[in-house]
């Protein structure tokens, strides 16, 4: 096969490991995981809270360590990897990237519901005005149609985001529905167009590939897959299989394999398996980050992880309703109570 | 979605995860296996020696308990499912195929390199003689190109086999490649076509569904991965990605979602992840049975695993050569002290 287009790879260990990791990422690991992805001539990886900046609290979990501390020491690191951070407004505020910036971040995805860009105006035009690239990033993409899609895809542009994200953070979406959406927005917006896969249903690597061919130019990936729900697209698999397919990343295949297992492996608290839950979470369509309070609301109500994950997804609940969770374990429990 | 073609579902757990497990099936293991597979309507599965019939042995690895006990335990648990077995000519006798049909098998398959179909001819006349449903499973897929698999095939189907499967035993093949070769074996071969993936590249689920669009009726999986390499597609998994893409397989999801879980993710030693090594096979393509015999020969020569796959990807190494692996550590060992 020929050489085909260059492609982007922007690795997320960092950030959505964080939620992984109970954002208990400490400095040193930050550090290692940086030089390595500096070493392997990663473009750009991420450094925020799970949630994004500002991420740090009761409602997303405490931060260990403070991000501005990590998002600097990774700077220290990076060697000519550049660093992103990830911003949702409504949790990340002004101060907060302004703070990432002279950190030494260089890129600010700033993330809304799929529905919902037009809260991301002032975030995106702040961001331009502190000299970072800026990307529009459009989480719960299974959630609306295309049309919807390109739709917000286009508020994103005219606010000036440079790049826009198909985030897919149910791992929800199925090979063909990513390459129509991925078309779509090529097709009718001028941004460039990214691709985030959560492997909740063991097609993070399918989807990427499907993006790929419909004509993303960036792409997520996760060390060992570190990440939310069953973890994202592997970064080092993905360097393999782009370059089997003749894609260029530039990306050293024996340094990005040294890095995951030498590093990340040692540090990770459990494997980013395909589980029951998680496996659901793709199948109802339900946020990816939902998944260690669904456990634990199950656990705490003595009911089926499963049946919450259900209900969820037929309440189309979002990032930020994470009460709602308890909320339905303890309906799920009262009506088998009263069943009983 | 409308409603599309039914496919077969056979589940490899008991087979190819012995590898995992280093043959140590304990009969209970086999039988909880077995009746979640029967509960949840999975059509076939297979129970065997990783390396089929008759490979309990000092090269292979000795089986734990007898695979004949192992597959008469499942027989009395399985229900509606049928029980299929691997036989390696070379590997299995005439007699161990007699003794499984005896012990409840009704499916055999008679697994070859993809150059060598014509030394299984005995076997499959035995398998038809045997009433037995016959399967000619051609392994190392991606080591010959589209018309010699055909042409291999073709022996198979002059034999007696019934269905020919495109068994990607290194995990290396990529989803335009199953396409091809599913697609030319449907165009000309009679025999219903199988597909074998494994997860070395994340691509398992990818290929299981490119091979379905081409044309495939049979498909394999396993629970939690459990299998050789990083294991094969998860049977849990597929089932739910069927069922969105509107594919009828009879498999009850909350069933086989409970016996991955329940019982499976419950004595598996270690998590089915994709390493460095497993997915180094996969991109360099070699056999997936080597995973632990190479792991073992670089710590006892103290050299890098990669360079011992890379080594035996350009060798074309197949089953069987497993001592070509200690040859290969040792080389490397050699020239690295000579360069000191």
């Amino acid at each position: 096969m020929g050489m085909k287009n260059k492609i982007t790879m922007l690795d997320v260990t960092l950030r959505d490991g964080s939620h992984s990791m109970r954002h208990a990422f400490t400095e040193q690991q930050v550090r290692d995981v940086a030089r390595g992805l500096g070493k392997a001539g990663v473009p750009y990886f991420e450094v925020s809270h799970g949630d994004g900046l500002g991420g740090s609290s009761l409602q997303y979990g405490f931060s260990k360590v403070d991000e501005l501390k990590l998002i600097a020491a990774a700077r220290e690191e990076a060697g000519d990897s550049k660093i992103s951070v990830l911003i949702l407004p409504g949790i990340g505020i002004h101060e907060d990237l302004v703070n990432a910036a002279n950190a030494g971040a260089s890129m600010a995805r700033v993330a809304t519901h799929i529905t919902e860009a037009d809260v991301a105006k002032q975030h995106i035009e702040l961001s331009r005005n502190l000299g970072l690239e800026t990307v529009g990033f459009l989480m719960m993409a299974h959630m609306a149609p295309t049309s919807v899609l390109v739709e917000q895809a286009k508020k994103f542009e005219s606010y000036g985001a440079e790049i826009v994200y198909v985030t897919d953070s149910a791992g929800a979406l199925l090979p063909h529905e990513v390459s129509e959406k991925v078309r779509a927005l090529r097709e009718n917006v001028g941004c460039k167009v990214g691709f985030h896969a959560h492997n909740n249903l063991s097609l993070s690597m399918a989807n990427t590939i499907a993006a790929v061919e419909a004509g993303a130019q960036f792409v997520d990936g996760s060390l060992r897959c570190l990440g939310a729900g069953s973890g994202n697209t592997q970064t080092e698999v993905m360097a393999a299989v782009f370059d089997r397919l003749g894609y260029k990343t530039g990306v050293d295949l024996f340094n990005i394999i040294d890095v995951a297992n030498d590093v990340v492996a040692k540090f990770m608290p459990r494997p980013q398996e395909i589980t029951g839950s998680s496996l659901f979470m793709g199948y109802a369509g339900v946020y990816s980050s939902f998944l260690l309070f669904t456990q634990e609301a199950a656990e705490r109500y003595g009911v089926d992880e499963r049946e919450i994950l259900i209900r969820l997804g037929k309440m189309k609940a979002v990032g930020g309703q994470e009460d709602l969770i308890v909320e339905v374990a303890q309906q799920i429990a009262n009506e088998q109570a009263v069943a009983k």
